[in-house]
């Protein structure tokens, strides 16, 4: 019994063509992908050598040489091949693919003949796999290759890196399982999860879809695997330093899935996990799974948060904390978080076309996750925090993880990629359809070829979002359902045929219109787009008293670079008078919106308190979208979060 | 050249009679030194036990076992034993007098015969003596042994504690110091400057003074000796791990005290060597370090203070942070810190009467000390933050060192004894005197013998601070100067001799009256104690857009078990019609606030945001003093500053 009533589109059937996402797509092609090339490769001057590619020579004998890196450092190589493969499917790229198609024989030459398939165990622990699945990510390497594998198939039809994979999975199929003799566990780091569903997908092969299910099912069972390998290691973790207890909170196998009703414990290991247990209950019509992912949902999303789509309020496990604790100065809010929930939606979408997915999905496109990236697409957040105070930042340990400033590829380089990729396959979330209805989820300007039923859709989408709230779809003929969402943030909205208003039915925060379609029929949807105060849920302590500005989709924040230093001193006044102006200053086609503030004066004393007194200048306070912040040299403070 | 200008009483001469201090004073009698005797002694159930007294009994060979507590475990005995003395100066107590004696016999033969007396080397580090200087509180445990042979001297009369400790001391010194073949090194913790100055007091002595400028003087200079010491102990730490670089600004010793501008470092080590060095200053007549002194206690009281009179605003080495940083959840402000502030304020009066310092000493006596201490005496915070939410405490490690409630006595036990020994010795901070002129410092109910110049003057000053805004003074006859402090809370004051009134010249927030006084002369001082909002200078971005209720020297906070949760959504009215109130449920005689104030409805929904409405209810705000807060079995939240 199928639980799945929809199907997303594929990539290569939606072309993006939009005044916002296609400049990112430029600095993705243009970019981010040359300067990851060359971060893996080592070949950026001034940054912490990344190893990568060394690693897997090493690995093949071509090189000698030590480890060096993460435990995960492969994955690097794994996005990057994700990245090209979306971009092939975009734009064939004969140099690309022929450098991808380089990396893809080394991989194949560094792989072990029994399939293994991880250059820190193949170099520097060799003999150790599989004894520390706890702290070691070699199933997250795996699942990151399998991604990376699946998407090269998908845009060249080229076999090689998939086949590598199944070898690897195979392998780690004969290792780790349910059966007597295998290691009873699964991975610290989920992502494994997700990928082995779609290695199901591209090879029609149900074994990986079996070891799906048992990875997601044995987790958090008692007795609990990690705390047995934990005790089998004599409790040193691969630190070297021991643990009593596995924190198995912190990957989310403290109880088993189903049984889970908060988001708990790393953000980014909770993300993955949920999308890829999403995806396992629609393949399998597991009612009761997927509304175990739906609970896991509506938690994080409903109560933990943040009003910039971003997940994880602590630095400690760079994890969620609890309902409605969202600090915005102490926030983890990992770029990856964030997008591993544009993900996990995409999944829930495809059983349930509910706008409470979709408009996440799309507060987070527009601010959590590419705030993570500098407009040149060279620098990058790992963390996105809703204020800073950039002496605090630097001079105070508990704020150290967040910066004022992106810095350059770093480290740990896992955000960096995986907008990468995120921004490249966008196109793969605007559009899903089902026997006669075409789901439009995101307003997002592209060309698609959508197969609904027997038939074949064509839909030319024309947007001008997020700066203004009219977006056209003209539709190739047929009798068929077009839905479209209607965003939360829209109070009122318009949707007309070829001109002429319809009223359609709203189910689930998306409009629908069933007729026979002429070949050039257009529909419009028009929402005023205001500029809006919204409040947080009074539970949320952090806000209380506080506005955040928003318009559309889009939310804002003041930087001192504009408001000047102590942005907690600013005021929103009760009429705020709001005005926007385009502003090319940051991004080309942005919106800035101005509005009449207060900030209370500097002392004249030196005092640190003394009785309360009015003694405020009017000022107009300039807010700008979250999403661009922290680009301009002499800024110091941001805030989301402003007090009215 | 003396720089001391004026000395404050001895206890023995002024016995605090007092509406506030005498309950304390009592506790202090009744509960905490019975309590801290059982503690010492193991005594207590439930509760870690301490072993600092079977410490001593091991070391004296009189019994097996190891060492068990913190390195300076021995300190709690010495603060037993300080306390104890300041009881027995306000009233004999013979039994209390006899246990004194035999715990005093029990460290002279726990004592090495070389003078060495530290339980922690004596017992389980033997020959490792002065290896450790930064981590291991040798010389820390010596000084506060010394504080308690000086005060049990000064009691009794009896010198054997004191002859036990120069024993000790003698041989610190001729181990550490400038001289060739010396340690030229200092003590980690800083204690040991500040009994060295109060045993020279005691013997007269020079050696001692001697050996405390050598002590601040060497602290802090290049080579750095902290340095040195780790790299002699192969980078070893006390904890057997690895340490690069010795943490110098954790503890004060990152450059010269002279060349120091900024409080930095674990605030408890920064208040006890600014105190010493105080007073090293006045005893040398060294104004350069005065100086220095007089910039740190400037720059901790006027940036880096908070309202309550806290010190230390992260966990993060229970340290300092930078100015104007005064984060209220997570805020570190421990009891000691406050109490060393008020030891500090003292030591800087005796050269310059400015209220800038019995100001801040003030606040710290009525708020953030002993906020530390339940009205049982038997339960005490470690930490006095100004704002929790007992569930972040609880759930988010960045906040776990706060808590909503006030433990038992615990393992590492320093802040009850500072308590105990800072209320017991309160007579010796109200008065000081010079040639021809009495400073009254302190609002405390008390009878006073004071030396001015030949003469000898009796007050008797009558308080009901800090619930009343009035206290008098009856004076013995004589020509002499009367100064009273005016506190910066009271926006007027009328000065009375026999209910006429004065214009009396104020200097530095002291008023003098000169004249020949007759025997029963009544001074009396009346400051209108209006509740007042105050707020933070705007720098304080954790404070912006909030206000503190006080009255006369108390501050308030509200909590959730008056207020109701989400104090956050608490927001006081522009008229806030204050009402006070006698309010005898926590403390017999308190004061209670009440306002008007909105507070923000809850949801109907389970929205995390929405557009911003207005959807307030009125209500009645109560606060109660600061002091008092976390004395209610049912309350989760309080706050110091709210929303205005």
């Amino acid at each position: 019994m199928s639980i799945k009533t929809n199907e997303f589109a594929a990539l290569k059937n939606v072309k993006v063509k939009d005044g916002f996402w296609s400049k990112y797509e430029e600095i993705a092609k243009n970019v981010i992908i040359p300067y990851q090339w060359d971060a893996i490769n080592d070949l950026v001057p001034d940054t912490e050598p990344s190893h990568a590619i060394k690693n897997f020579k090493i690995a093949a004998g071509e090189m000698e040489g030590e480890f060096r890196g993460f435990v995960f450092q492969d994955t690097d190589v794994a996005k990057w091949l994700e990245a090209v493969s979306y971009r092939l499917t975009i734009e064939p790229d004969e140099k690309l693919e022929k450098t991808a198609d380089e990396v893809i024989d080394l991989i194949g030459r560094a792989q072990r003949e029994d399939g293994y398939l991880d250059t820190y165990y193949l170099i520097k622990e060799k003999g150790k796999e599989f004894t520390n699945l706890l702290d070691c990510h070699e199933m997250y390497c795996a699942g990151h290759m399998a991604e990376a594998a699946v998407a090269y198939f998908e845009a060249t039809g080229k076999r090689k890196l998939l086949d590598i994979v199944c070898r690897f999975l195979d392998l780690i199929a004969q290792r780790v399982g349910k059966e007597e003799g295998k290691i009873h566990g699964y991975s610290g780091h989920p992502e494994i999860e997700l990928a082995l569903v779609r290695v199901y997908k591209a090879t029609g092969d149900k074994k990986y879809l079996d070891f799906c299910k048992y990875l997601i099912d044995e987790r958090g069972c008692e007795p609990n695997f990690f705390q047995q390998e934990l005790e089998s290691r004599n409790f040193i973790n691969m630190w070297g330093g021991k643990d009593k207890k596995a924190d198995t909170v912190y990957c989310q196998a403290h109880k088993p899935l189903r049984e889970q009703k908060e988001a708990v414990g790393h953000s980014v290991r909770a993300g993955y996990l949920y999308t890829g247990a999403a995806h396992l209950a629609l393949e399998l019509g597991d009612k009761e799974l997927f509304n175990a992912c739906e609970t896991l949902w509506d938690n994080a999303t409903k109560k933990q948060m943040y009003v910039t789509g971003g997940f994880g309020s602590q630095v400690h496990g760079e994890a969620f904390s609890f309902d409605y604790q969202l600090p915005n100065d102490l926030s983890y809010t990992e770029t990856c978080a964030a997008i591993s929930f544009v993900f996990f939606a995409q999944k829930m979408l495809m059983s349930d076309v509910d706008s409470k997915y979709s408009d996440v999905m799309e507060r987070i496109l527009y601010n959590g996750s590419i705030s993570g990236m500098a407009l040149d697409g060279k620098h990058f957040f790992y963390t996105n925090p809703l204020e800073v105070w950039d002496e605090q930042n630097k001079k105070v340990p508990a704020y150290r993880h967040n910066k004022v400033k992106r810095p350059g590829w770093f480290g740990c380089a896992c955000c960096p990629p995986n907008l990468a990729r995120m921004i490249t396959s966008l196109g793969n979330y605007i559009y899903s359809t089902d026997e006669n209805t075409v789901y439009a989820h995101l307003y997002i300007g592209s060309d698609a070829k959508l197969s609904v039923g027997e038939s074949t859709v064509e839909i030319k989408q024309t947007s001008r979002m997020p700066w203004e709230g009219k977006s056209e779809f003209v539709l190739s003929g047929g009798e068929y359902t077009f839905a479209v969402r209607i965003p939360s943030w829209a109070d009122k909205f318009e949707v007309k045929v070829n001109g002429e208003k319809v009223n359609c039915e709203v189910k689930k925060g998306y409009a629908y219109i069933t007729k026979a379609w002429a070949q050039g029929d257009a529909v419009t949807v028009e929402m005023p787009m205001e500029v809006k105060l919204m409040e947080a849920n009074p539970l949320v302590r952090a806000d209380g008293g506080k506005v955040a500005i928003s318009r559309g989709p889009v939310v804002y924040c003041i930087e001192s670079a504009d408001n000047g230093d102590r942005l907690s001193s600013i005021r929103l006044e009760n009429e705020p008078m709001f005005r926007i102006e385009k502003d090319d200053e940051l991004f080309e086609g942005s919106v800035s919106i101005f509005a009449k503030a207060v900030k209370k004066k500097a002392w004249e004393t030196d005092d640190l308190y003394k009785a309360f007194t009015q003694s405020y200048e009017e000022i107009t306070l300039k807010a700008i979208p979250y999403a661009f912040w922290g680009n301009r040299d002499d800024n110091r403070e941001m805030a989301v979060w402003i007090r009215y």
